[in-house]
């Protein structure tokens, strides 16, 4: 790009990216955008941190949109931004998809199983669908910002959180440790046994003398090594017998001991750490403050003049020149026809599946291609935080080999509150549906008795009530996400990718993010981008 | 502990260890008191998670303390509640000490220095005295607990936040890099090398045949190796050059290149991490809503009428059965004598070498026995939180050996909102001393000078205003913290320890906690039981 574009465009001091592209849409329209957005290695189809910038208007079309999930309501947003009419159906009496937080009164009926209505305290709640926003899903951050949703930091990586492994092999299991009591102990012994095989000579052949020091400077600080013998003998981050403190007693505090290498590498522990978590696992994340349904609601404010509530989508035909769906009033049971001149369908692939529409049978057989996650989450209410009480541990996840437990999750709000709401159990697949099919109550008895292990006499007599949830067995979702095996990635996903007719697909089932709601907006930003492509061609 | 005992306290399910010790109390008295504190493995003097429960009254006894900071107000709030009449003298016109928080309006004069006002935006503030809690400070946190004083998380370890070091030996010289980046790498190459040595046969005299597969598995697990052949090639973890997204493009995203081992090593980046986070460092930590100042608050308003501000101490003198101690008020400049049954001295030593007393010389030596640590801060308001919009940096430490400047940390909270104030730099020691040698708006230009080279183009020109301190010249406090050598561990602390006559020392200088409120907390609770004791007898 040219100076003088950018003196052009410039004038007062650009303050991001994308105001930069914004006035280079009104100075040169769309073709210095695409070139600006080029020149940075940008693409429409790639946008990823914020909406497509579209020009022209959607004027006088109807985009009709099925599912007012994060991923919907995405799409009516930025679509009636640009002036299209949008209609989104939604079979639920309420917005946002998974994107729910239950609290007291909030009432879901399994498919089979028991009506439960939450009767958490005030200000209790648990986020039983997404929970938390990686840094980097810009995506989703991009409307919290927007849409001024306050936010307070998850807590995912506490290292001062138990690991409980009840099946670790050798001494270590069934003992309660700290994460970082593995962490600096696995660490330090490893850092031992490099050095001291490098200071033996051992792989003069493999390493230079200058890399040899550099390797044994960096070994010993990152292990804590004795200076004077490269051994690990533990280190004050591994937690103290005593913590230090004031005057001559406890003064310094005293050391804690080591954990035996070899106890250690038996048991494996080592596995629930790496060296950086992956990326989308990774600190810093957040969280609307009160609930991730703050972000649905959010959106809802805004789009849901346009959401046909409690209305099921029966059938879709896509015809020449438009879309046409029939849909049925839950509450009177009225069936009646929409049409539009495009579709956006959000409709999980696990329910769309079981729609009447005259897809191709190709690209009926494409949404058989993933698979659905069996994913179960339980909230226990605790009359009394003892996590933080009594183990000074501040959010986190207390992780367990416990089947159909994998990890008890601590709250990252309201901190030192009276009470809280933690998560019992987060689990998938075959451990999932094993779960989900015990009654409520047996569901609590489960997590209740998984906890009491590891928080001895404080978990149980701490309780006072549940709310769970198991997603494959949730009418509209039939699962907790779309899993896709690299086959169905290869052949399934493109198809679908496509749409057919008037139609296209838009959902974290439409991403590489699935699971997240970053893979629902995104998506829905590529796809509406294509709707204004072909209704302004 | 007899199960009768246990039972004639119980009754209703205790809740804490500490219920239960004030049931004993209540129930036997200090004797069962004591005889349970022992069988549990706690004392008195090593109290460090709560206040020390103290039987008997201090009715009519009256203790003299000096200085409102967060350990005089401790002992002050303690005392009160056990009867004793309490009186604070304070040399400052508001309490609180160090733990101070700077927004619009606060003033501060440096010794020798200018003037400053802050006139940061309503919101914005700095913490220029202690700034966070870690988890296992339990005494802070029994405050913020009992004071019902918000919490929320301060984010003390964010990987994707920068590290830049431009004296970095090598080609990584002035490169921002992430720390993911350095982490994943380094820790990769490192696993390498020890797995592809193990797997030579090299080891296999040190090591088991099954301890080697043990830790090639920990390794391959630890480093993201390739199963195949154990080679480190990057991981999703050190980030993407494209991140995945929806649809075809980016879809999976686009991997990155991991730094060269070589060129990492030379850099000696791998020292910004370790193992683990020392004890003091580690996640998670919090911070009060609204400004550290808040637990200082929180503190005057329950013992604000036993301080009298601005008044200073001229001399103090051990009596026989009583303390007397001559001030000044500083508005009239009248002087006037307080008697007490004894006196809390929480002055810095900094400060109390020079007030004149009837301590013995060698009491006095003791006094000199601590070097108080030069440090500063600065405060910037951003107009704009570059960090997070840009760069998707929410809070942690940029990490740089700028000389001087030592890190920029960002603010861990109102996150996404309009404007931000950042910790522009952190110095100690010499180089502390170095910048508070700089008038305002020098320091101002050093700091923005060195956050331009990190964030160019963002750091000044959205700069709007700034606040800064060097704790060693403010009077008062003359340096940030106690700093004890191992002879002054050795020597003057036990004696300080001691007190003389009528009156003992408290604050983080008499803890092993030097320059966390934690430290003057556990002071302050050691030393009220010995007085408590002293004047019980």
């Amino acid at each position: 790009m040219s100076n003088q574009i950018n003196s052009a465009i410039y004038g007062s001091a650009p303050t991001t990216r994308r105001d930069f592209l914004a006035k280079a849409m009104a100075v040169g329209g769309s073709g210095l955008l695409l070139a600006s957005m080029k020149a940075w290695g940008m693409d429409i189809a790639s946008t990823q941190s914020a909406p497509p910038l579209l020009s022209g208007s959607g004027k006088g079309k109807t985009v009709l949109i099925l599912g007012a999930g994060i991923g919907g309501m995405t799409a009516a947003y930025e679509l009636s931004k640009l002036g299209y009419t949008c209609k989104v159906i939604e079979a639920r009496k309420f917005a946002g998809g998974r994107c729910q937080t239950a609290r007291t009164g909030t009432v879901l009926e399994e498919l089979g199983g028991e009506k439960q209505v939450c009767n958490f305290d005030k200000g209790q709640y648990i986020n039983f669908g997404p929970w938390r926003i990686p840094f980097n899903h810009r995506s989703t951050l991009h409307y919290t910002s927007e849409f001024e949703v306050p936010l307070e930091l998850f807590n995912n990586d506490n290292d001062a959180s138990y690991v409980y492994h009840e099946n670790a092999p050798g001494p270590l299991a069934g003992k309660r440790l700290r994460q970082y009591e593995v962490k600096a102990d696995m660490r330090g012994y490893v850092d031992e046994l490099l050095a001291k095989t490098l200071k033996s000579g051992m792989m003069d052949q493999q390493v230079t003398t200058k890399d040899k020091a550099l390797l044994l400077d960096y070994l010993s600080n990152e292990g804590y090594l004795s200076k004077k013998d490269l051994s690990y003998r533990g280190t004050n981050g591994r937690g103290y017998k005593v913590n230090p403190g004031a005057g001559m007693t406890p003064g310094a505090g005293v050391a804690s001991d080591p954990l035996a290498f070899g106890d250690l590498l038996q048991s494996k522990l080592g596995h629930i750490y790496h060296s950086v978590h992956e990326f989308i696992q990774q600190a810093t994340m957040l969280q609307p403050i009160g609930g991730m349904d703050q972000i649905a609601k959010a959106f809802e404010k805004r789009v849901g003049k346009t959401i046909r509530y409690n209305t099921e989508v029966m059938s879709l035909r896509n015809l020449a020149d438009k879309v046409e769906v029939q849909v049925k009033d839950l509450a009177s049971g009225k069936a009646s026809v929409i049409t539009a001149d495009f579709c956006l369908c959000t409709i999980p692939l696990s329910v769309l599946r079981h729609v009447d529409t005259d897809f191709s049978e190709k690209f009926k057989t494409a949404i058989q291609g993933a698979a659905y996650a069996p994913v179960g989450k339980i909230g226990l209410q605790m009359k009394r935080r003892f996590w933080e009480q009594d183990d000074g541990i501040y959010g986190g996840h207390v992780l367990t080999d416990i089947k159909g437990i994998n990890l008890i999750s601590l709250p990252s709000s309201n901190w030192q509150g009276k009470k809280g709401t933690l998560l019992g159990y987060y689990n998938f697949e075959a451990a999932a549906a094993e779960v989900s099919a015990l009654s409520q109550l047996e569901r609590v008895e489960f997590a209740l008795s998984a906890g009491e292990k590891i928080f001895p006499g404080q978990y149980r007599s701490s309780f006072e009530t549940a709310f769970s949830v198991a997603w494959h067995r949730v009418k509209y979702n039939l699962g907790g996400w779309a899993h896709w095996s690299d086959e169905g990635r290869a052949n399934a996903y493109p198809v679908l990718f496509e749409g057919e007719g008037r139609t296209l697909l838009a959902g974290e089932h439409m991403s590489h993010l699935t699971g997240w709601q970053a893979g629902a907006i995104e998506s829905a930003w590529q796809q509406i981008a294509r709707i204004h492509q072909r209704l302004s061609a």
